[in-house]
């Protein structure tokens, strides 16, 4: 059994947009630009278990929350929200339970994501 | 700026049906079982980026296509499509371009999903 996630799809209106949002986001380069589908990753590609971000032209409009949310791991969540918003990306609420704290944030296409502290006193 | 992908999290009806084929579909075991929220991640924990996979119990149900899904990469495309239709998953299609060929699939829930293997000659 050989099988290894290899990247993450995103289905929306304007690949470029979410591309330069998340580039900047997470530090990441276009890796392959096919116009209707943009990829990004790491600018080291050294690492064996790197995950890509698509994003793929569709015609159909999201509708409510997604299904699926990627999780992000910060070391200082105050000041990676604040960055985030100032990439275009809107705070949508905050939670905390006894190990962890998070922000819960929507990129500029509406997408939610998380991005979360552990033991954050 | 640190700022890694940590998880991604499935809303889903039944978190321990999906942690059941999940777990066995990416030999993943399971990391945290809160019931309603369920973990799974690789049994070796010695990588800095592993990627989580969570699902988090939702009253609604899926509408319609994910707006995101999973890419994973594999070595045999056909035996893996038959070993994770073993496990419970269905085909929904077929699809090649010249540098890559992938199955699409969807898991127990009807979450869609992607495997491909790259120059498949």
């Amino acid at each position: 059994m050989t099988i290894t996630m290899g990247g993450i799809t995103v289905d929306c209106a304007n690949p470029h947009t979410l591309a330069d949002f998340w580039t900047k986001a997470l530090g990441y380069e276009i890796a392959h630009d096919y116009g209707t589908f943009v990829f990004i990753g790491p600018a080291d590609k050294s690492s064996d278990n790197t995950v890509y971000l698509g994003f793929q032209q569709v015609p159909e409009e999201r509708v409510g929350k997604n299904r699926l949310h990627i999780d992000f791991r910060v070391d200082d969540r105050a000041a990676e929200s604040a960055r985030l918003v100032e990439l275009g990306a809107t705070v949508v609420g905050e939670h905390a339970v006894p190990t962890l704290s998070w922000t819960v944030l929507r990129d500029p296409e509406g997408n939610e994501f998380c991005v979360g502290q552990p033991d954050e006193a």
